[in-house]
């Protein structure tokens, strides 16, 4: 038995392949359009760590995606928790829970999915403009 | 950068290792309790899989926890889908989706987080009691 995907629904498909992609750092790994059911699949992962992935659904017909509390986030430990902020800041991403303490940050996509951020190893020294950016939003 | 989970919240710890663990097949990994947070997480794997974890994340004071459609699915290859799928049923959970194509099953947690199952492979050889059995409500 093997961990896949976590399938999540997305609005605007270039609006969160700019998310999850350019401004998080996933990597698109396939994509199938389907013209009879009207829906595209975009499969991301890290680098390096294709056999965990998440699944982006695309249906053309447009849908009002809302979120519910059973669903929490997706986690991801990164390399450098105060580059991958900025470089989601620079992409226009609100960062919902700033990384205060160099360990530990949330955001979310555009269709509100929450994503936990968490530092590899020891939490980084810490340091401004994260210490005094306040909390924005809920995570 | 590195996957390390999708986090679900769960309304009764107990319902939910039920069908995580001994319906599922996922394994324990680690739990915390946190007296002042009022809350108790569990972080489970598949076996030989613990890299890519789901973390439950049971709040102590009661929550209504419903579903969004942002958020999907979460999927696993299967060894075997029909012998999975049994053991399900045994465990009183319904298959939603069954595997009538020997390939594809979908079912749902205590607190309606949908669960993929693909078999491993090649599909199965279509069998009974799986091709007559009908799809039960959504997914």
């Amino acid at each position: 038995m093997k961990y896949l995907h976590t399938m999540v629904r997305v609005t605007d498909l270039d609006a969160s392949l700019n998310f999850y992609c350019r401004a998080l750092g996933l990597t698109e790994l396939s994509r199938k359009d389907s013209q009879t059911g009207r829906f595209t699949l975009v499969f991301l992962s890290c680098k390096g760590d294709e056999n965990a992935q998440i699944e982006l659904t695309h249906n053309w017909d447009p849908e009002n995606y809302t979120g519910g509390r059973n669903f929490g986030h997706i986690a991801y430990a990164v390399e450098n928790i105060y580059e991958t902020c900025e470089r989601l800041m620079t992409h226009g991403v609100v960062i919902n829970r700033p990384p205060r303490d160099g360990r530990m940050a949330f955001v979310r996509s555009p269709d509100n999915i929450s994503i936990e951020l968490l530092q590899a190893g020891a939490p980084l020294a810490e340091a401004e403009p994260w210490i005094s950016m306040p909390n924005s939003g809920v995570w």
